[in-house]
């Protein structure tokens, strides 16, 4: 068993990295947050709590453990502040590859020897994420998507030097703090979930900007068709279950046809010119007026309501 | 406001067509079921009654309307005895244009002048399904997903001479049979959920046949990564809601080179080749090994869970 981290240092205090310190803290987990950016750290004063908080309303936390944890939250006042006790930290900046680079070696010159230090890349390959690091051995990327503290999965991306013990510590972790991580067997650039995200906007983008569907029906149609299947199965699971008995071969017999013609079909744009990311805004901004905070507490609502019933399910 | 059917047609006694045939009998409408094969009709028998009375046990119908509705099914003797005082024809046969052609034309020869007439084809254009009928004013694409007696989502796909009253009367008929459906503005082969599952899945089976995840760990980082969120917000609501207060703009501006460069990544492939189907085959095999019917069960036992999670977040 992997001993708990006596500490964890979170760096970076927008959405990803708040979203972190609330896990760490609703476990019960001494966590210190810094950013550069003095007024980002500030709003992470009121913000960890609040979504640490909002754990305990969701019911995916107990209160007497979250109120703990935050009286052992920090804002680390430097980055050595931070890390310098931490067994594991968290890199949460934007998605800035020298940045990132330059953090982490920062981070080399400050932590223990020990320490675990992943990256929340939404999908730059470790072997450039670490390039100015010499400990490679001990850093890799967890994944997390957005809000982190309530969707379960995280990606893990070893790199080629990472040790076997510091991905299965990641994964301990991770699973301490109530996460699902998934490990990919080989780097590749946007991970698993960039990739097959990338692929969704991509046609999503496309069926709005030609004019099969607006930007609200067509969020309804995933939301309330496909999603509802891939998060009940998997879509290779929800492919074996869709043609009787005969199970995926079968589904391959009567279905390919059409999804080779689909496939010579999909949007393959590799860019979003400027004028389309203004037809899109346009259409995104139209579709949902309300305060972009209401639209993220009903989504977050939704999500949790989500996410007890498949608990329930699983133990029922 | 629509009169209800008095009698609902359903052709095809698969999967689809059971599905279509169990939502009208759980909500009490008269329904006959007709196949010309034989043994799939008798399979119906018990299949029909099984999804309607699962819909009770998940809470989605009442037991008396149900059974009420289980006393009117029918099994069509003949697609005349089966079209001929229908309200709504609703087509659910393989997906094999001439086919769907050849048994449009039969429908029109036998049912009533107002019937509305519906197809369940997951992607073939409107022109092309109705293009051996006289009366294409109503005529469209009603597709649901699978299950259809669960995933809320239908997509109504007008063809060019399909009149506004008749899309209306699909609209109304469906929400009354608790759907949810979505007009498209135009149609386009593999309509909007068609595509966007095929865009997901050629990534998911490039993934899986390039070595980077295996098949159930594919599943699981959608299931519980981006299913959740497009479950709860839509692809394009997520990213308005993933830039702290900026909004779609804001994330465009933080997360566009990203995705740019996901885009020039992603499989382009159009064929999935024999040895690829075989490999794809081994894998889902393996990593699925419980009995389809069981597998099922439990994806219906989760997708309802979250469809009872999602109409208590919204009541709440």
């Amino acid at each position: 068993m992997t001993p708990l981290p006596r500490k964890v240092a979170v760096i970076g205090a927008g959405d990803i990295g708040c979203g972190w310190a609330s896990l760490c803290a609703a476990a019960g987990w001494p966590v210190a947050i810094f950013d550069a950016n003095a007024s980002g750290l500030e709003r992470a004063a009121t913000d960890v709590p609040r979504r640490a908080r909002a754990l305990v309303a969701l019911g995916h936390a107990t209160q007497g453990i979250v109120e703990r944890g935050l009286l052992e939250l920090q804002q680390g006042r430097s980055l050595l502040h931070a890390v310098q006790d931490a067994d594991w930290v968290i890199e949460a900046i934007n998605e800035d590859l020298v940045a990132k680079q330059r953090l982490f070696h920062a981070i080399e010159e400050v932590a223990g020897p020990e320490a675990l230090v992943t990256s929340s890349s939404s999908g730059i390959p470790p072997t450039e994420l670490f390039a100015r690091c010499r400990r490679q051995d001990r850093c890799l990327v967890a994944h997390p998507l957005n809000p982190p503290q309530l969707i379960p999965l995280v990606e893990l991306v070893p790199g080629a030097q990472t040790t076997p013990a510091m991905v299965a510590r990641a994964h301990d972790y991770l699973r301490a703090l109530g996460r699902m991580p998934i490990v990919l067997k080989k780097p590749v650039p946007g991970y698993v979930v960039g990739r097959i995200a990338a692929a969704v906007w991509r046609e999503c983008i496309d069926l709005v900007l030609t004019g099969v569907i607006a930007v609200d029906d067509l969020d309804r149609a995933v939301s309330l068709g496909p999603a509802l299947g891939w998060a009940a199965a998997g879509p290779h699971l929800t492919y074996h279950l869709a043609a009787g008995d005969g199970g995926v071969t079968a589904f391959l017999q009567q279905l390919l046809a059409s999804f080779e013609g689909w496939w010579g079909e999909l949007a393959t744009w590799q860019r979003l010119e400027p004028e389309q990311q203004r037809a899109l805004t346009h259409g995104v901004e139209r579709a949902y007026k309300g305060k972009l905070e209401e639209l993220r507490e009903a989504r977050d609502r939704r999500l949790s309501a989500i996410l007890r019933a498949l608990e329930q399910a699983r133990t029922a």
